[in-house]
């Protein structure tokens, strides 16, 4: 008897193993059509339709399939299925691709409680992963590559309107978001269709916070392809990537914000212990994040030659400013946005030529491969995740309110920080920001994190619909919005930032003022470059002028021994590097652009005039 | 009150989000650890502790201080610990530390049921992870890149030697470590230190079958950076590979061997069933993984412009080829295997210089980081694991067993394989096979595998000491060996493979005879050679003579069909190809040889003598 038992439980053992084996292939079979879509489309010159919609698509096809399947299965068995389906809420939900532990857990579970015979509902909940991979997995290589590949010149140019896009414009488009959907959910119970105490204004802030982050992977994936105009992508892309950080920080505050009696009161105490944490929060991350990036360069100084310790190194640090930061109970996300800034800024310029082609590789793959299981997975969820509401006054009203937030947003706010730029933003720039406010990874995932109750599993399939439009729809309008409103394009094999730099080295010698004047916020921008030239580079890196010329003489003995032996000698070094990152950037465009169409060869003067 | 619920749930989910990571942030501070260590030693060509033993130290401290760290949690808050050590067997011991979702899955079982109060043992517990990974996540990039990176031509060269260790060398040591511990059993079972049902013949070539997997990390690391001598270093790469798929097919085959009546009795009609299982699963799992790799070497031919998705397709279709054979019941190590095998020698040629280089220095990546996790994880286990008895008698019985088994092995077959082979396996040669017998990470997750009966939980802590000795003290003392054993080293920068080609095309020219009088199993190798240089390589790669040229005349038609345009043309390319290779992994030993001593310069002329 012990002996079968051991036999039967070897046996099933070895079933979960397969069936674990089988969700990944399907997944895998995803991955790998959407890489030769991918390939027929750029072979194609293909553009109506993004790799992402397309990895969304495969995976809404693939949802399909498994749902019949599942139904076709449950009708076979013959099993009671309405019942089981109303038992496994969420709690049945979370499963974890990357491996088979959960599942098997689960398995060993329901075979305690004898439940069996629901293969094909089963099958479905396993399709459905657990959000928290969302945070832990996927999203950091993406986020981290974003900040690792960011253009810091530009960004810093341009750092007064993103932060002003990624703050002020968050916030209102999280309030306005709030404000519509609380008068379409009054609405909603005067029709009967919601009960009032289902869907507080709390409940509003939460979905308006988490609807408010704009994805940065579909537009600016064709941005990037495109080589539209610098300032737009910079704009854009800092926008983007700090409003996920802002939205996650904002979702967080609001989801603790408990006023104490009635939840439909404002609790100022609450209120501002809510803009605390949120200001603590997003400063302690930022603060993580960098730090580790600072460690990352220091130790650098000393592994260079040997490339795979050095790649180690760095995607280990890299991953513990995550971890950390999590663990700190900080955002993770916006740790490791910073510290992939802070690693190109200065341990890039540490690495040996070997490790920088490597840590590039890698996180650019790791990248790839995150951001189309990403979309995959948003469009098999529409199909297998089992507890959809769908409210069509809710979901007009969300798309709404989406669109309202994001015109009020953009909008105004332009208009408020054209009277401080010198370089206005044109008003087809203002329409083409207005028309990328895409929703995507980071909305989905913030929604998917929580939907226990009605009006989050409602939130939840709100929130999916508006990603598959908005990725879909204006994902594949960008191209035809491009050529529609002029937006220029810059000539391939010039690199704005080289402009940029040649011009700002004449004048800078020749006339110091006039950089000034130049491009809005240069003030907070040079202020932060010399700071950053003269005493942070040569500390943190090989590159950039010795300290003992650039920190005062009585401070001499300090700068010997915090300059590195290779920054003494010719003090080009530090543009020579720069020179070197334009140069990366520059291939890289090369490499993806090869069949990119050219419009307007003057672009690169207009916009560095 | 639903509103509290709601806050203590965000709370509560948050909190076992920092937990996780916390574990995570575990294992990446003993990584960084690691990658420091191995810079100093490396730096300071400190050879006595091999940096997998380096990791595995590591783990060791830090399990200890976890467990210091869970009993003093413990006594403070006061917890009758023992009764839920007991009550916590194995169900608990399943912990993914890739990502947070079993532990929340886990703890809200745990806060289920009203444990509270033991947080220092949930740490224990969480530290201990799933096997399930190491078969799944940790295993295949390691068998990959083995596989990847393979010289073919000495592979080939001593097929016939590396298959007789491989197929029969394991089969003999497991049936000796199994009598030899049948013995013990018994005389523990006299000593009464055990009762006699407890544990049967079956139970002791379990045990035989997971001990015979010698691991190919160690000691083929210390090979690889001295270069030593590279026929004996292909028979050691191609017994441990090959042994480690043996052994795990072997370990499946017998426990799923029943025996109808008494477990004790010998079955034949079970037996030959696991004979027959075993042959069919090695066969599926090699085609399996031969037929992934064809079909990446056939869609290689059109990606080359982009190397991007190029990488990300042989990433994919490398794993689906693990992943299929799981899910049909074969083995996925195998599979990957030979999968590695095979695109090492068709996908490679067809891929972009570009791809090339990401997809070595991807799975290179992956190697390095895999591996230290398992060694960082089996130091851990030592400790963290909550089930290991310790049985003085059978552990010694073990050590007695694992060598009198490896001397069995090697000694007899080279005996054998010597009468047929023209280059004999010289004495010294022999010597350090038998000292090379490290058990690894393979005979660690086959025994982790199942920890459920209080044998198998005897097993588990036996093969964790027998890793834990053999990797200190047989893979630190691979260089004295060396020395002692007077073996001489390739001369750097020379590779043998070279050698051959230049003298194997020189005298085929003048006199084919001579060839085949060569090597042992030239025969065979000869067969293989022409058959894939004049049909397989033209169909799966840019590579090799035109079609038209090898086939007869009447098959023109489809031969033209079949043959890449590139192929035709010069008849060299082939040679180049190979040259490319073998120039590539010259690349690669001068990079990680730079500091090597250079004890023999005439090594060379001897290996191909």
């Amino acid at each position: 008897m012990e002996k079968l038992k051991k036999y039967v439980s070897v046996k099933d053992e070895d079933q979960f193993y397969h069936q674990g084996a089988v969700e990944l292939l399907v997944f895998n079979f995803l991955l790998i059509l959407t890489i030769l879509t991918i390939w027929l489309f750029k072979k194609h010159r293909f553009r109506f339709l993004h790799e992402t919609g397309g990895a969304m698509l495969y995976g809404l096809v693939m949802g399909l399939i498994i749902q019949y399947a599942a139904k076709a299965s449950d009708a076979e068995s013959g099993t009671v299925y309405e019942c089981e389906k109303l038992k496994s809420g969420q709690s049945t939900l979370f499963i974890n691709i990357t491996n088979q532990v959960y599942e098997y857990q689960y398995k060993r579970e329901i075979s305690h409680h004898n439940v069996n015979g629901h293969q094909g509902n089963a099958m479905l909940q396993k399709m459905t992963f657990d959000p928290s991979i969302f945070f832990n997995i996927l999203l950091p290589p993406i986020i981290f590559h974003a900040g690792y590949s960011l253009k810091k010149r530009h960004f810093f140019r341009n750092l007064g309107s993103i932060l002003t896009y990624a703050f002020l414009g968050t916030a209102i488009s999280c309030i306005i978001i709030a404000l519509i959907m609380y008068g379409f959910v009054k609405a909603m119970v005067h029709t009967g269709q919601l009960k009032e105490w289902d869907f507080h204004f709390t409940d509003c802030l939460f979905f308006g916070s988490l609807m408010s982050a704009t994805d940065p992977v579909t537009v600016l994936a064709i941005f990037h392809e495109l080589h539209v105009d610098i300032d737009l992508y910079t704009l854009l892309f800092g926008e983007s990537v700090l409003n996920d950080a802002v939205a996650i920080v904002l979702t967080y505050s609001i989801s603790i914000y408990s006023p104490k009696e009635n939840p439909n009161t404002f609790d100022a105490a609450a209120f501002f212990q809510s803009v605390g944490n949120f200001l603590g929060i997003f400063a302690g991350s930022f603060a993580m994040g960098s730090s580790y990036a600072i460690v990352t360069a220091l130790i650098s100084f000393t592994l260079c030659e040997f490339p795979m310790l050095e790649t180690g190194l760095f995607f280990l640090l890299s991953w513990s400013a995550f971890l950390s930061a999590e663990a700190a109970g900080l955002t993770g996300i916006v740790a490791v946005l910073f510290c992939g800034v802070t690693q190109a800024h200065y341990t890039y310029n540490n690495l040996s030529p070997d490790s920088k082609m490597r840590t590039k590789q890698l996180f650019e793959f790791m990248n790839f491969l995150a951001e189309n299981v990403i979309f995959c997975y948003m469009g098999l969820a529409l199909f297998t995740f089992q507890n959809h509401i769908f409210n069509p006054l809710f979901i007009f009203g969300a798309f709404v309110a989406v669109f309202v937030a994001r015109a009020c947003n953009i909008y105004p706010l332009t208009f408020l920080l054209n009277l401080g730029r010198k370089q206005k933003i044109a008003r087809n720039f203002q329409h083409m920001m207005m028309f990328s406010g895409l929703r995507g990874a980071i909305a989905f995932a913030l929604a998917i994190r929580d939907t226990e109750s009605q009006p989050k599993q409602m939130m939840f399939t709100t929130a999916l619909l508006i990603v598959l439009f908005t990725v879909w729809v204006f994902g594949g309008g960008t191209t035809p919005m491009l050529t529609w409103l002029q937006i220029r394009l810059v000539l391939v094999g010039i690199d704005p930032d080289e402009d940029l730099k040649v011009e700002a080295a004449s004048q800078s010698a020749s006339n110091p003022d006039k950089n000034t004047t130049k491009a809005e916020s240069a003030w907070l921008f040079r202020i932060w470059y010399s700071f950053d030239h003269k005493y942070l580079k040569p500390i943190l890196t090989h590159a950039g002028p010795p300290l003992t010329t650039t920190l005062p003489e009585w401070c001499n003995p300090v700068a010997r021994l915090l300059t590195s032996p290779s920054a003494y000698g010719d003090q080009l070094k530090d543009d020579d590097t720069d020179y070197i990152i334009n140069n990366d950037e520059l291939t890289e465009n090369y490499e993806s652009s090869a069949h990119m169409p050219v419009w307007d060869r003057t672009g690169s003067t207009q916009a560095t005039a």
